[in-house]
């Protein structure tokens, strides 16, 4: 089968690999029908983030079920399934507790033979990692790309959301207009926020924000911007999500924040200096987030999907096929897209 | 009158300066008779952070007292009272929600004549600010010793198990064997932890420890300090207080919290490495702390020091008079009191 390979910064390559088969009794072999790039990927894409030269690629993949394990009981051949970002036992303290993301048998994608961004996967702990889509919908195209963004984006602007204590009625800010900014606000609003402050450096993608439920938005950069949020919000928002990682967006994110306010962050920390640390502590605002749990949320953001109350699918501004893999990473490396659908064996 | 004033690293000296009058008409003037001095300003007394030759120092004040502005309405001439390291109006948004510390109209004793390491202070924003000694208990010397620290540490070790929301049954790590971290064993203990572990380099610190509520302690350091709290917590513990601020503390936390789990932190961040952001992100750790608002808590703790089952006047291991308070940031400087009590006017 093909699959996506890394094989250093900007060198995306679909090479043949072996046919994945089931290794274990609780494996599923899932035949991939869609996948997506992600935004984290860029990191090592343009070499910011060091990575194993060979390593498959992806983590965003939704399926057909082609075989099972023997102690498999979730799903069946020819189940339509998605996978999150991270595998998870759904067994252990962390997934019962819905920390899937440090399950104590956890792994991620590019341990394995593919990393979601092929024909084929194998899923390790399928009935822990595996959602299954309901048949009625299962072969619906528009709500199979509405679902996608499930495995990652979506679920991760949520967690912002969701660690930034966002409750019906607040005031919130996102900081950073990228699949999963824009995920944020769909997640601030779904949550019942009242205002939200979208801060990003793209017009078409704070476009986008306005029609996710964004009320305003911020383009500027800098001080100039952290000015005219603090102004909007009257010394600064109570719930902020920063979707980056980068310094200056956790720097952003801290002096924008109200004192005894929340900041939900979940985008990797890429940071040298511990400035922001000291506006936290002045301002005694609370940081919390990491890598989302996307499969504890996967059943209740589906269900809103699924009841058409929630539809994220507008981030896939570009689709390619397999052998379009590289071009998709150039695409959003160059911001051309915001996010890029795959689809496969179609 | 007579007062403590900072003369450089090291150089404490107690000077002649303008009795204080009322200023304004929310202003108090009270006489102080108990102070204390912080392992806070052990910082600048070391040189390890900047303050102006010629300010004022303390901000632990209790006292009678002495002279009251047109429309304070709380005290009276006679009243015994304590004053939190901060002064707070008590209206504004932030009072009124229990953060103090971000008062609007807020200030600090540095930024006033005395500092409240002397004879008398001048109090503004007195209905705010100051805490009223119920007249019963307005003479036991027992009752105001362990009313004290509340002005300061007890309320911040408080404010360190709330922000790391500490509820009964809970297992907490305190990361610190200082004055502020044995009143976090207190507060753990207050608010219901089934075990509570102190970390800590100084015996006697982590005997008193014992004392106020702990179930183990840790005197190693490092990597060896961290495995062992590992070892005991199987893995983490989901309520860890930071009650240092020194980057190793912070790397502590960080390394000992469990996925999912919560530091409270309230030692001020001195600290270069942001590393230890990659852990809190990696295992999804809250992250929430700050400048104590103690005056939020001073009702609640001081019902519980008034009933007897809240004292933590152990932490006063030395006393001296005005005179002898550079002896006493000496006695700090090099740890061989855990807590200066200043007993002035008497």
């Amino acid at each position: 089968m093909n699959a996506a390979i890394y094989r250093g910064p900007g060198d995306i390559r679909i090479e043949d690999r072996p046919d994945p088969h089931i290794e274990e009794s609780t494996d599923v072999v899932v035949r991939v029908t869609h996948t997506a790039i992600c935004g984290s990927d860029l990191w090592f894409y343009r070499g910011e983030e060091d990575r194993e030269t060979g390593s498959p690629v992806g983590h965003e993949p939704m399926g057909i079920v082609d075989a099972v394990g023997a102690d498999v009981r979730s799903v069946e051949p020819g189940d339509r399934v998605f996978a999150p970002f991270a595998i998870s036992c759904g067994e252990c303290e962390f997934c019962r507790n819905g920390l899937q993301t440090a399950c104590v048998n956890g792994r991620f994608w590019g341990d394995l033979d593919c990393g979601g961004q092929g024909e084929q996967i194998r899923v390790p702990q399928a009935d822990g990692t595996l959602v299954r889509v309901p048949d009625r919908y299962a072969d619906d195209e528009d709500t199979l790309q509405a679902l996608l963004p499930l495995t990652d984006v979506m679920g991760t602007g949520h967690h912002a959301a969701v660690s930034a204590d966002v409750s019906p009625g607040d005031t919130v800010v996102v900081v950073g207009d990228g699949a999963v900014g824009l995920c944020g606000v769909l997640a601030a609003r779904r949550l019942g926020a009242q205002r939200i402050i979208a801060m990003g450096h793209h017009d078409d993608r704070l476009d986008m924000a306005r029609d996710f439920g964004a009320t305003a938005t911020v383009s500027s950069r800098g001080q100039q911007a952290i000015e005219e949020v603090n102004t909007l919000t009257h010394g600064g928002a109570n719930h902020v999500l920063e979707c980056v990682g980068a310094e200056s967006a956790l720097e952003t994110a801290a002096q924008i924040v109200r004192p005894g306010g929340n900041i939900g962050y979940v985008g990797v920390p890429h940071i040298e200096s511990s400035e922001f640390v000291s506006q936290l502590f002045a301002k005694n605002a609370s940081f919390t987030g990491g890598p989302a749990p996307v499969r504890a949320y996967a059943e209740e953001l589906m269900a809103d999907v699924l009841q058409g109350t929630l539809d994220p699918s507008p981030i896939f501004t570009k689709t390619v096929d397999l052998d379009g893999i590289p071009e998709g990473y150039a695409a959003m490396d160059e911001r051309e897209a915001i996010k890029v659908l795959v689809t496969v064996n179609t």
